[in-house]
């Protein structure tokens, strides 16, 4: 598989010099990132973007790894054809008007398929948008915009998406919010050849990728699909598309998937250790969370320091909601806490420092209390709130070490307005802190962390990247 | 009640010339926006912020209102003496150092709100951040930031919160999301005599208030809420902290509440037609949706108008998960939506527009999708995906007229990058388009608005503002 995402010349069946065309922007996109030989196919033009452009395949005189489908779905055989001549090892259909439009486009896609298995030819699509990564940023797509080119950052979160629009949404996301860098992100459409568990399987085997994320809207290979995931200490976060009868209705028409029964699957998940996701966004923070937290124990309870008496009493009644203790705070780290205190007040968990960070100032009592806590041994993970009017992030500096050190995840919970609030955001997210800016997903994700890593080992890939 | 509100003169018992002081901010803040009688009281200075400054209560000439309470818990007894001497009608206590700090301050906090119920003094807090009024601009309240004077937006929503950081914190999140706008905000803290009893039947007479929210760990008054709640038709959402056993032992110590028994009172909130919130930014997203919300039919099913067949689907499940029907569009509506579609694509609800887009354009499609769906007898409210990087929100004027027309509740979910985005949302709000970012969220907040209105008629008030 690994010719779709590095490959050894690409050529651009259908580039375009109108910017209003997704050939243009396949082009655009291949040549802002790719470096090695790119081929633009269209009869149309001598050259476009200032490269030599190709009447048709056969004109381009070297081999090349692989082919961009941009034009109508019914020349897609005879380009197949073309593409064997060259020795192509991989297509990637970027059109839609197979499958998805009726018996005559599945007729269409069956037929190609075929085709490219005799000349062992892969196909990946066709109704997508391709892919992209943010290492070598290899941006084989028509998406229409070029804020990746300022706003990706190279990561260890890989997507694989079933719907061509999604993944441009879930990039988009990424991009607007940022705290999460971008390896792969493949899109996979009707999946005619290359299905989401081919691409699972590279995922897990891609030293760069530290946690996987997939909206499906139907598992091809179910049984592969759980035992790879089975098999891998990655992370694998799953939004299924079409989980009700009448979103199952919709995947049909949309990527002519067949949804499957969700309650059966939804066990398999289970079973499986695949962490489930049920909103857009959900799937994007827990992604994000993973992507920053490479290791946790499950051997106490979660402690909580806020700022909030309001904050910590709503964050427990979430840790009860979804099963995780709240720690219990030995003898010796309440001592030790209580000095920052005043004499009336005797803290408990969840901490709320407010009363201490009126007496003794917030770096002072952050710096005390987060050591304590996080050093108790009825403590493995920890949830702290923090307000941008109050302090900036460099109060946390001694906790990114403290979770590493020790191996307790932290998340933070973060209120605030402008940019000094962006700007703590930022900070903590770089420091290996995610920030939920819901309490309850938040809480959501440390359950799923918990979870994973009592099942599975610590995977170095995660947080060394 | 209106005293606290709207007093006639006000004093400020520990105002202070260091701006690290709460006693600064508060005279700061009352001088950004109230016009009536200033008295700042404070032995130590002759004048302060340029305003003539009171060594001691009697030492102002004039009777006043309201009574502005930061200094040391212990003095409070004898300035509800002096303030009785001045016919003050209420005392807004922000100190803390009273029941939440155990017995010694509880029996001091029984013992003030005895002697100013003698004097007919009602007092509202210890321990709160006091009342911010978005409409005339009122904020009787310590907290820090300037940023409500520029980022404030009056509007119909009011809040009653029963802790002092929160309410700042709700507060720094709509100055921080935008899209709501303020009026009454009310942090009731320890709540010695004043409680959300009396500020919920306040507020349900408030002519400028369309939705009420609430913050609470406990109810002082369960039958009196409750009977309020049955009695009105603006929408009362209520995010009950210390839901869980260790939640309630917190509440405890933060503001001295005994939350009760959730389970019961869960039941008693649905009899009374109270919408539930469990999360902060979720209690902020259904307040902000119901604040443009001002009526719903509950006789048909919702339509999704999509961009991504994807999104379609995951909006249809989630309605399936709030057992709301996706509507089924009449023959008529899918004729004429079928003019804009490709011949090979029947369109259904959800209405996944793509293909129409890239053949006849965005707001072509948008225009007539939206105008024949939103016609449709069978649809009773909408979900409306965009994507700021194909349009702006100029398309969506004809929805907003047909929304209050209509009568049928629309949500949108937005995706898109840097300020085009911002703006699209901006303008979505601003038309009483509620934009969600989480789905999951709007398909909630959608449940609880049909809910609502399907039980209690039309509330003019609401959309009114």
């Amino acid at each position: 598989m690994n010719f779709f995402f590095n490959p050894d010349g690409v050529a651009i069946i259908g580039a375009s010099g109108n910017p209003l065309r997704g050939g243009y922007h396949i082009l655009n996109n291949i040549s802002g990132g790719y470096k090695g030989r790119i081929y633009p196919v269209n009869p149309k033009h001598d050259s476009i973007l200032g490269m030599k452009c190709y009447p048709d395949i056969s004109s381009i005189l070297c081999d090349f790894d692989l082919a961009i489908y941009f034009i109508p779905a019914i020349f897609l055989p005879s380009i197949i054809e073309e593409c064997a001549k060259k020795n192509v090892r991989g297509i990637i259909i970027e059109s839609a008007g197979f499958a998805e439009v009726g018996e005559e486009g599945k007729k269409l896609q069956e037929e190609c398929t075929a085709l490219a298995g005799k000349h062992n030819i892969r196909l990946w699509g066709p109704n997508c948008m391709g892919l992209l990564d943010g290492h070598s940023r290899h941006v084989f797509s028509f998406m229409y915009s070029d804020l990746w080119k300022t706003l990706m950052v190279p990561g260890n979160v890989s997507m694989i998406v079933q719907s061509g629009m999604l993944s441009a949404i879930f990039l988009m996301t990424i991009l607007e919010k940022g705290g999460m860098g971008v390896n792969k992100i493949c899109s996979i459409g009707n999946k005619c050849d290359v299905n989401e568990t081919d691409l699972l399987e590279y995922l897990i085997d891609d030293p760069l990728t530290g946690v996987i994320g997939l909206y499906a809207e139907s598992i091809v290979d179910v049984r592969r699909f759980m035992k790879l995931c089975r098999s891998t200490t990655k992370p694998v976060v799953v939004l299924k598309g079409g989980r009700s009868p009448s979103g199952a209705r919709a995947a049909v028409s949309h990527t002519a998937s067949l949804a499957g029964n969700y309650t059966i699957m939804k066990h398999a998940f289970k079973q499986s250790g695949i962490i489930p996701a049920y909103d857009f966004n959900e799937l994007m923070d827990i992604l994000r969370g993973f992507s920053k937290t490479g290791h946790s124990k499950n051997n106490g309870g979660t402690a909580i320091i806020s700022f909030s008496g309001g904050g910590g009493i709503v964050t427990a009644d979430f840790l009860h909601d979804f099963d995780l203790p709240l720690a219990s705070l030995s003898g010796e780290t309440l001592k030790s806490i209580k000095e920052v205190f005043p004499a009336w007040m005797d803290p408990s968990n969840p901490v709320d420092i407010w009363p201490a960070v009126e007496k003794n100032g917030v770096e002072t009592v952050y710096t005390k209390v987060v050591d304590a806590v996080m050093h108790d041994r009825g403590v493995d993970s920890l949830i702290v709130h923090a307000f941008s009017g109050i302090c900036d992030s460099s109060v946390f500096r001694p906790l990114a070490r403290l979770k590493e050190e020790l191996g307790k995840p932290v998340i933070a919970w973060l209120v605030g307005v402008g940019e000094p609030y962006h700007a703590f955001k930022r900070d903590l997210e770089d420091m290996g802190i995610p920030v939920f800016e819901e309490m309850g997903r938040g809480v959501r994700f440390l359950h799923s962390v918990k979870q994973h890593y009592s099942k599975k080992p610590y995977n170095p890939n995660v947080s060394g990247l």
